[in-house]
Formats: C-alpha cells, sequence, structure tokens
C-alpha cells in the first residue's frame, strides 16, 4: 500500500476519508501488471474530484505511483482512494488542503466460470438508494447504501443484489452496474438521481446503442436478456432474478467477447 | 486520542470507516471534564448501530475510555467515531468483524458571545439532502451532502447555511438542527427521509411541545423566531437570513436558559 508515495498501512484519523467519507475511490482491474481502462479511471477521477471541489490532484504523480505498484502485480486489485486530506474537525475545508492518495493492490477475485457462462443469481433488495442529484454518478467514499444493501443476504448462492430507489426505479447492482435487452435494444438507468456511472457501463456505451431511461422490476422481468458489469467482474449475464429465470444472450456473449478483447488489446499494447 | 483504547493518531486503511464511511459518530460538549448529555449520545449510538446492523459495542469500555479521556479535558469537545472495523474489501461484511472505535479530544470552539444573544446569520444552500429512509436520522459517515454544502461559502460573517431536501421542504443546519417558532407554538422538520435527529433536538421536544412536520422556505420567512441547535453551539437564534431580520424571542431565550440550567445541573452533579 502506498499513502502519499509511502508505504503505509494506516491514515491519519483526522483525514477527511475518515471523518466523513470525505472522497473518491477506484477499483481497477490489472491484468499482467497492465492496469485495465486506466485513461477511463483517471478521467473519472478527475470529473468527479471537481465535482467534489476536491483539491487539485497530481496525475502525474499517480500514474507514476500506479505503475511502480502494478509492475510486478500480475494479475490483481488497484484500489486507489483520493480524499480532501487532513483538516479541521467540522465540515468546513480548511485553505491550502493536501489531497490524501491511497494505492493498495488486492488478491484478484477468483469468480466461478459459469458466472460468464451461465450468468449469475440476483435478488432484489430492500433498501433503496436514496436521491441525490448533487452525489449521483459519483464513485465517493460515501457507501453505507450499499453496504447495508449488501448486508440482507448473506446466501452465497446469490451473487448480486439489485437496487431500486426511492421512486422504485431499478438503477444498479450493489457493486455493478445492470443492462437489459429487448428485442435487440438494450436499456441501463439513468443516472441523474442516484447510482454509480461504472467505467464498464461507460465502455459498453461506446460498443452499442444504449437507451437511458427509467425502468422497472416490471420491466425487467419481461426482459430478453440482463447483464451487470463491473471493472474487476466483467459482464455477467444473469440468469435468475427471485425465482424467474433468465438466459445469457447474443448481446451479452458479444459485449463479453468485445470487452475481452480491448483487455487483451491493452494488455499486449502496455507489453510491446 | 484512543483508537481501541490505545493511543494512536492513525486508522488501518483497510478499516470500513475509511472504505465506505462505514460507521457512526457523536459529538460531545464536554464542561468541567463532564461529557454533557452523555446518556443520551450512547443511547443514540446505540440506536444508530442496530439500524446500521453494527458488531455488538462493549459500552462499559466505552465508558471507561470517556471517563479516562475527559478525566483532565477541562472545557473540549469529545469525539466518538464506531466504525464495523477492519474487513475485506467490497461492501460484504466479514463474519466475527470486530468494530473500531477512536475517541478524540478537540478545543472547544470559541463562539463569540452575540452569537447567543444577538442571534447568527444563515444562508441558504443550493445543495439539497437526499432522500433516504434507510439512512435518515442517523449520524454516520457518510457527510460529503454537508461538506460539499458547507463549501458554499466562505464569508465568516455567516455562520450557518440551511438545507433543504430534494423535494424544497426546510430540513436543518449543515451542523445543526433547525426550529421555528409561530404564534406561540414551536416547529421543526419530521427527519423521516433526511436530516439528523441531534441530541439537542430530542432535548427540546422533552421540554415543550414541538411539531415535527413539512414546512417551506416561505413558512420560515413568516417565523416570528428561529434558532439552530447542536452539541457544541447549544441553541443560537437567527437574526438573519438571505437579508431578512429576525428577532431572538421569548421562546428561544426560554430554551437558552433552560439548556444552560441542564448543563450546569450535570456537571455540579458530576463534581459531587
Amino acid at each position: 500500500m502506498l499513502v502519499n508515495g509511502e508505504q503505509f498501512k494506516t491514515i491519519a484519523i483526522m483525514d477527511r476519508g475518515f471523518q466523513y467519507g470525505d472522497g473518491l475511490f477506484e477499483t481497477i482491474e490489472v491484468r499482467q501488471n497492465t492496469p485495465i481502462f486506466l485513461e477511463q479511471h483517471l478521467q473519472r477521477l478527475n470529473n468527479d474530484s471537481q465535482r467534489l471541489l476536491l483539491p487539485k490532484l497530481d496525475f502525474d504523480l499517480l500514474r507514476s505511483e500506479i505503475s511502480e505498484l502494478c509492475q510486478n502485480a500480475g494479475n490483481a486489485v488497484l484500489k486507489i482512494i483520493v480524499t480532501r486530506g487532513e483538516g479541521g474537525r467540522g465540515y468546513r475545508q480548511p485553505e491550502n488542503i493536501e489531497p490524501t492518495r491511497v494505492l493498495s493492490l488486492h488478491p484478484f477475485p477468483d469468480y466461478p466460470k459459469n458466472y460468464y457462462t451461465d450468468g449469475i443469481v440476483a435478488r432484489v433488495c430492500n433498501a433503496r438508494l436514496g436521491l441525490n442529484p448533487t452525489l449521483s454518478g459519483m464513485k465517493h467514499l460515501n457507501r453505507l447504501e450499499q453496504v447495508l444493501a449488501r448486508a440482507e443476504w448473506k446466501d452465497t448462492a446469490i451473487q448480486e443484489g439489485i437496487m431500486l430507489d426511492f421512486n422504485e426505479r431499478v438503477i444498479e447492482g450493489t457493486m455493478t452496474n445492470l443492462f437489459y435487452a429487448k428485442n435487440g435494444e438494450l436499456f441501463t438507468a439513468s443516472l441523474n438521481l442516484c447510482g454509480i456511472a461504472g467505467i464498464l457501463r461507460g465502455w459498453i456505451s461506446e460498443q452499442m446503442r444504449v437507451n437511458e431511461q427509467d425502468f422497472f422490476l416490471d420491466d425487467l422481468r419481461e426482459a430478453d436478456e440482463i447483464f451487470v458489469c463491473n471493472s474487476i467482474m466483467g459482464i455477467c449475464g444473469v440468469r435468475q432474478i427471485e425465482n424467474q429465470n433468465f438466459t445469457v444472450g447474443e448481446i451479452t456473449k458479444k459485449l463479453q467477447f468485445a470487452l475481452e478483447s480491448a483487455k487483451q488489446k491493452q494488455v499486449s499494447y502496455a507489453i510491446k
């Protein structure tokens, strides 16, 4: 782990990341020492840190620390946390504050192959996502909604929980974005009031036309295919939601294939 | 500072308080070594930790640490943070997790006397509180809404920002609860969808009848008196909101007096 470039396993108690969740994070797949979709992750970090009015980040420094940490990482998960830094008891941010950056490597989770071929099982969470346009879309450190939603089940046969918002719209999974296909068209929730704008969600909308719109559980029940995605898990079809079965369909498979190619291309490019 | 009873100024990076804001806090006035309204703070901590499904806290241990820290504190601010503890990359909480408790003392802020006699100046924040019944009322560590609201102004002549929710209802200040009086009756926002249930807010509703109901800026503009309160600042009349003037009225003064008596009683009782 690197905290502001130095090897630490701890952070100051007065860091605003700890005091208020006052910061952002990125979770990045590292494959053969190569951080996948790194540019997109750094771009989001930059955009979100402007929205949060965080002090300016030194992206050159961040890049060099990422290289350092990943050079022998093999296959791993790289987590980047950026906070507003240390300062003050109270919500007001002090002048001339220095952001804190924390880079850590974690083992890459060993997802079973059948998550990709047969799909995963999902349930519908009771906890609702709150509506908050000021924070929606951002991958910030205020994640109690997801923690509480994930605490609703312990059954290891269920891999993901689908989260609705306060108005019963389907938004995303606890740790994934969610898409469904109907009559050859792809749909996902608009994130103007809640939800996290995932990197793969953005990548998918560059591969094919995606309708960002409101939808409900009834729409999902009539879907031809459903899949979830995040930067670590990739794209997984959903084969079951609350006793209703679905098939991993052609659109899901096509996107899985394209994603794998894109990742391999990035790895080969990095090795050259 | 005490972290799980030992003197540390740092916390593990993998603590879920830092990773996800997965925890709670209390901010307590210490007067002549006596934590004011301690029972009420510990009661809220207990209630909220059950709502958050935190691992069970050892309140006897917590009490003894509070005594240890406060015995020579004089007048100070005691902050207690309780998190779900260390564990896991991912929202799922591991089994057998141990909560982390962090106790810290801070200088008591030197509020000018005229905050209490003449009242404070408030503005109306642009940032809106999100609607989230799962989290509303709790003093949890996900405080980005307040951080962003407090970042809206730097003018030191303004002491507090009034926050509306997503439906334009007036809820609270960035760091206080808000009340208004009209025709001898007292009103405050219901916190079923957002807001923090402050200890003084609870104490006030034990002193006199409070109507918890929805209200809007127009209602506030026609108020006879307005005041804000929190455990550190106490009760302060609001003398100005966005160019409209108000007077610190009799209800505010009566409650200020009763609060001061209640605090002095607790201090005398502790000293005996």
